[in-house]
């Protein structure tokens, strides 16, 4: 009998990244993402219209108001917020059943939407993505957009109150250097996918009976 | 103001490494201890006489029976043991001196000793390196020295005993690619390090002001 190092870590996992618009979220995800082939993107459910190079189920899964309010009333979401008139949510049962078949999930969400599934996930991974400096952050939330001062003023205020979160995450890493913080991203991951208390029972026997005495 | 990557985690960290004689502890220590130049190992006090490579102060601290005698009345060690006639134990103060300072130790330590080092520090991370089967274990066992089959047997029967205590560590690894279980151990370190946790009330206070409103 022999252990498999891949052997030895099955119950899924769900990863949160946050910090406010603008940490890097998205840069810091993607190369997570190719580095761990079985740890798998959670898809939102967007009543948003598909932009031309989106791919339903990949990107998001699109459905219609009429559908996002019968999923509202039939508790179907962990979270869901309205942005810029659309509505953005994440499903429970996909969730769920990633976890339950031992997939990892990694979601990249807004520090609203990550408090509420930590308080439904307390066992989550969850990692805070800062930026290096309230300068950085406006600089970066300036490259996105053509908005007034006035509502970049906002956003930039609206994003240094939720840095605040920070305390309440696993993990904090500062996004001053994309190719550092990708390092420690995926070091997270895959330090956090060694954990003892990750090993289901089956695995703890496995482990046991291979160096118990030979009958 | 500008917060570094490298500021954001001060406290001092106790990384603990164990496991059976002969799943590989120090092949894993050494080049985690090249990875991270501010992680030091921490250096046993022995009564054993020095070999000719070793440096004092840097492999052991070498220090006579008498000495060693005062050293356990005076409460002077966090865990101490009899091998091969020679005792070795661990300087309660070096780890306290260098905790205090915000540095991190790296102390690799067979399975006793774990047992007592975390006991008096619960806060440490503990790795367990798991030989990847009985079979390899009994080959690394032989390979290390010209003992009886007897004697074999023994050391085999009491490695296998020890890796029960896995269940109590926070990490587990298995030792069965070396380079894998590196990177693995590699990454824990490193992602250990950006634990929230972590941090002191400093760099809290440093990150919130970093984001304050400008006055």
């Amino acid at each position: 009998m022999k252990i498999e190092q891949q052997e030895i870590a099955r119950a899924g996992c769900l990863f949160i990244v946050s910090g406010p618009s603008g940490a890097g979220k998205t840069s810091i995800c993607t190369p997570a993402l190719e580095e761990f082939e079985d740890v798998r993107p959670s898809v939102s459910i967007t009543t948003r219209e598909p932009r031309r190079d989106e791919v339903e189920g990949k990107d998001y899964c699109f459905v219609d108001d009429a559908r996002f309010d019968r999923m509202i009333a039939d508790d179907e979401f962990v979270e869901w917020a309205e942005v810029h008139g659309s509505r953005y949510g994440t499903s429970r049962r996909s969730i769920e059943d990633a976890l339950a078949a031992g997939r990892d999930l990694l979601l990249d969400i807004d520090v609203q939407g990550a408090r509420q599934v930590k308080a439904v996930y307390p066992d989550c991974v969850a990692v805070f993505l800062l930026p290096p400096s309230r300068d950085r952050l406006e600089a970066r939330l300036k490259s996105r957009g053509t908005e007034s001062l006035d509502a970049l003023a906002l956003r930039l205020n609206a994003a240094c109150e939720e840095i605040a979160a920070f305390v309440d995450y696993d993990y904090v890493i500062v996004n001053e250097d994309l190719d550092v913080a990708v390092k420690q991203f995926i070091s997270i991951l895959r330090g956090e996918r060694q954990r003892v208390g990750r090993l289901g029972d089956d695995e703890r026997r496995m482990i046991l009976d291979t160096f118990g005495k030979p009958s």
